[in-house]
């Protein structure tokens, strides 16, 4: 397995993907586009891609990428995000004038920021990256917020570990393929769908599930865009394509929705959403 | 109404609640549990709370500081947001070193910023108030990204607008009060209940809508925080509590929830989501 990730070396991504799928190799691609275009194209086996995230909700963004192209998802893995702050080996972090990591780290770490007092936050593009801008430059005023993983990548040191505003900051990941083969025995599928706006036609869409004793484990609308009255449905369902209820289910959705697309069946994730690394919460 | 909102002058939550209660005060606070406290406390009459947004989902935090206070919705409005990069009076696109905003804001302008070559991109606790620090620091190699507003506010002018990376950025926001008066005359109803994680549980919550014919105007589900087999709903519905059909639902939905909770009954938005400032996107 080769695996696109966005993000750089050390990103959450590629220690989701490392610890999901051990003994696979890594590609670090720019943006969430690349990974789709890179496994379209066949640069790479696999693309693992953030869905959604604990305190932050569904990244829209992803669905619709899942949308755009015709990648299923094969499989998927979930991760404790733990947050840390980096510099250079003997920084003591009096001496922190900057600190460096993306948008949504730093949104995500906002409170532990404002306790370090006259610091300035720069927002880059990824968190490994900011380790390495760190490592590359010889900064020796500057810290990133990323993971411990990016602190060993780069030579950096942990000075506070689990910053994070919020506990149970997990994000679970997809992993899309051109090869809709998944990669242990599905058991879970995920459908979107739109409906037209009517009383109860969300009830009847979801009576196809319950009727067949289906268990939902995800289910969101989302106002479809530019169609005010239109809603847009993600749903994931307990159960695999290779069992005949999903099928008869998904042909009876048919039915009464606009349009349903199955944008992959795959094993559900099962074990703990596993801390990227057993570090201690900063006092 | 004297309505607290989170951000410096000119922030987004702002134009929204001077566009939909025009004549209203408005008062600004560095964070969301600060405009809590300060409706808790009497300080102003209401509170205006970004709820979720069409790119970035919903915005469970504060989903959260509704569940951990008493404070019910009482109305609400919608905004699409419009990025604009500013600077001071006379400043080339050329001269910009740095850029300063908000995660958030950085984050939905990723595409257009990284067309700016060799700039340096700076986070700050809100986009108004980066606006107000290039002002203040007189700083001539320094743009924010913020809106229209917040340029009028501290005599910035706008470089360049619509600067988002995707169209239909949509933000739904809420209004509490301690008052639990709604502003007109209610006709959507927002509710949080929890489930037991059992096949069907879904259905039959959701039939106690469907059977008086109410409709669903936002429904998603998502993982209670360390118990990882329940799930947490929010729900809208298109029905006011004087409508005995809301009561009736609810009275009902308990019957198998483990709990649920009103956030709030309240006249639903029906205006367009309005422009912040009707600027045409740049080139």
């Amino acid at each position: 397995m080769h695996i696109a990730f966005q993000g750089a070396t050390g990103a959450y991504s590629e220690s989701a993907a490392l610890r999901a799928w051990p003994g696979c190799t890594t590609e670090a691609l720019e943006r969430f586009e690349d990974v789709f275009e890179a496994v379209q194209a066949g640069r790479v086996t696999h693309g693992i891609l953030p869905i959604e995230n604990s305190v932050g909700g569904s990244i829209h963004r992803n669905y619709d990428l899942l949308l755009e192209h015709e990648l299923p998802i094969v499989g998927e893995t979930e991760l404790t995000v733990v947050h840390n702050l980096l510099a250079l080996p003997g920084t003591p972090i009096e001496s922190i004038r900057r600190v460096f990591s993306h948008p949504q780290a730093l949104a995500q770490t906002e409170r532990f920021v404002r306790t370090l007092p006259g610091v300035e936050v720069v927002a880059t593009y990824d968190t490994a990256g900011s380790a390495r801008l760190i490592r590359e430059g010889n900064l020796r005023d500057t810290a990133a917020i990323a993971s411990a993983r990016a602190a060993e990548a780069f030579g950096l040191e942990v000075l506070r570990a689990g910053i994070q505003d919020f506990e149970d900051n997990i994000t679970r990941f997809i992993l899309v393929s051109r090869d809709p083969q998944p990669l242990g025995r599905p058991d879970k599928t995920t459908l979107a769908f739109t409906l037209h706006n009517a009383p109860g036609a969300l009830f009847k869409a979801l009576s196809v599930f319950a009727l067949r004793d289906i268990d939902l484990t995800k289910l969101e609308s989302r106002p479809a865009r530019g169609k005010p009255w239109e809603y847009l449905f993600y749903v994931d369902i307990g159960v695999g394509r290779d069992d005949v209820r999903c099928m008869r289910a998904i042909g009876h959705l048919t039915e009464s929705a606009q349009w349903v697309r199955t944008l992959g069946s795959y094993q559900r994730w099962t074990g703990e959403p596993g801390l990227v690394e057993p570090l201690p919460r900063a006092q």
